[in-house]
C-alpha cells in the first residue's frame, strides 16, 4: 500500500509527520519536518499541505505548521486519558486545596511515565512534569508506583536496564530500587526526594480500578523540606479510593 | 500519491479513520470504522491495523480499537489549545474558586465554539459542555463573546445562515441577535439565559492577546437564578485581563 523505497507506508510517513512535533517544536517548516522525520522533501511538503488542507496541522502567519486544534479535539474527545483525567479531576481539586503546590495523575505508556493532568498552584515550587510529558519509572514517584504495581517483566526490564542517573540521588542501583520498590508496595505510596531536582520532592500513590489493578498515579510535588508530609499522603490515598469507587461506578474503562 | 478510485488521497483515508471516532464512539471495530468513514472494509482494515502498529490507535480485549494515548501525547503536546489552557488555567481556577459551579475557556473553530478547558465543582448544576466538544456560536455566552468580536465577514455568514433553536430562549431572529451582539460589545461580556439548558445560564467574557484581538471566551455556567451574577462578571473580567497579561508577558502566541 504505496510502500515507499525505503518500504515505509503511507501511514507510517504520516505518523512521523505527527511525530516530529514536540512541546520543544511546536511549530516546524514543511522542510524542518523533512529532515526530522527522515522523509524526502518532496514528500513530506506533500504530506503537509494535505493534512493542513484537512485541518490537522494548521500553517502560521509564518508559513510554519504545528499540530491543528482540529487533531487534538478529535484526540481528545476519543482518548481514555481524558476519561480518566475528567473523572479523576475533581478529586486532584481537593488533594490540591489542601497541598497548594502539584497535584499531578500518570499512567505508565510504553516503559515510561506518562502525565495526563496537572494542577499547579500560581506559586508553586519546581517540577519539571508537564501534562503529555514523560520521566523515567525509577527516577519519578509516580513512576516508583506505576513500577512497583506493574507486571513482573517490566520491572525486571527495568531493573535489568541502565537506570539513568537525572539528580545525584536518583536511584542507580538495581538492587536499591527492587529494594524501593518493595517497601512501595508495603506502606502503599512512593516518595522520591530529590530524585528530579535537589529542591523538590514527590510523593505518589497507586489509583486501582475496581477490580483492583493498578491503572494510574496521583502525586505531588512538594517543596524538599515537605518530603515527609504525612497529611499529603493521607490525603492522596483519600482521594485514589474515590476515584477507585468512580471508576468503578461509571465503568468507564471497561467501555 | 496512492489516490484511491474514489481520488481521495492515503493521507485523507487516515483522517477519515481518525474522524470516526468522538466522544459517542470512543471504541469502534475496524468494520465500524468502515462503515463510518465509508472506506472499504479492506482499506479500513488496513490502516487500522498499521495505526495500531504505530501506537496511534489501541486495541482493546474486545478487539476493538480506540484513539492511543500516543496520539494524544503527540497532540497534546504540540497543540496551542495546551498552550492557551495552561497559562489560563490559575486564573480559571481563581474564578472557580468564587463561582463554585463551571468554569471554562472556548476558542472558535469553524464557525462554532470549541471548549479547551472546563473545571466543574462535584455538585454543580447542569451543563452540556465538554472539553473537546463544541456548540452554535448564537446558542451560547462563549459564542456571543466570539461571535460579537469575530471578522465582520463571519458574523454577516452566521446572520444570514439558519440559527438553530437550541432550546425555547435560544435567539434565533437575525435582528435580535445582531443587536445582542452590539450589546455584548458595549457591555464587554454576554449572558445566555436559559439559551441552551432552561435551568443554566452562561456569563462569558472576551479574552485578548497582547495586541487587542479576541482569542477565547472565559466563561462560567451558573444556575439559572443566578443569571445577574454581577460578581462573577467581575471576577470574569479580571481573570481575563490577567490572562492578557499572562500572554503578552510570555508572548506564547506569537511563538
Amino acid at each position: 500500500m504505496a510502500n515507499s523505497p525505503t518500504g515505509d507506508s503511507m501511514v507510517q510517513r504520516v505518523v512521523r509527520v505527527l511525530e516530529s512535533f514536540d512541546s520543544g517544536r511546536v511549530s516546524q517548516t514543511a522542510s524542518e519536518i523533512a529532515r526530522r522525520s527522515q522523509l524526502p522533501t518532496s514528500t513530506a511538503h506533500r504530506i503537509v499541505g494535505e493534512l493542513v488542507e484537512t485541518g490537522l496541522l494548521e500553517r502560521d502567519e509564518s508559513g510554519a505548521v504545528r499540530i491543528g486544534l482540529r487533531l487534538w479535539e478529535l484526540t481528545t474527545r476519543g482518548s481514555r486519558a481524558l476519561g480518566l483525567r475528567q473523572l479523576a479531576m475533581p478529586f486532584m481539586a481537593e488533594v490540591q486545596a489542601v497541598v497548594r503546590e502539584h497535584t499531578q495523575l500518570a499512567v505508565l505508556e510504553e516503559h515510561e511515565v506518562l502525565f495526563i493532568e496537572r494542577l499547579s498552584a500560581r506559586n508553586a515550587g519546581a517540577n519539571v512534569t508537564r501534562i503529555a510529558g514523560r520521566l523515567p519509572l525509577h527516577a519519578s514517584s509516580s513512576g516508583l508506583v506505576l513500577l512497583a504495581f506493574a507486571p513482573p517483566e517490566l520491572q525486571e526490564a527495568v531493573l535489568s536496564g541502565p537506570l539513568r542517573e537525572v539528580s545525584q540521588e536518583t536511584i542507580t542501583d538495581p538492587r536499591r530500587l527492587r529494594s524501593k520498590l518493595a517497601e512501595v508496595r508495603r506502606l502503599g505510596f512512593a516518595s522520591a526526594p530529590g530524585f528530579i531536582e535537589q529542591v523538590s520532592s514527590g510523593i505518589a500513590v497507586p489509583v486501582r480500578d475496581g477490580s483492583g489493578t493498578v491503572i494510574a498515579a496521583l502525586s505531588v510535588v512538594l517543596p524538599r523540606e515537605r518530603a515527609g508530609d504525612q497529611e499529603a499522603v493521607l490525603v492522596l490515598k483519600r482521594a485514589a479510593s474515590r476515584i477507585t469507587e468512580a471508576i468503578a461506578a461509571t465503568g468507564f474503562l471497561s467501555r
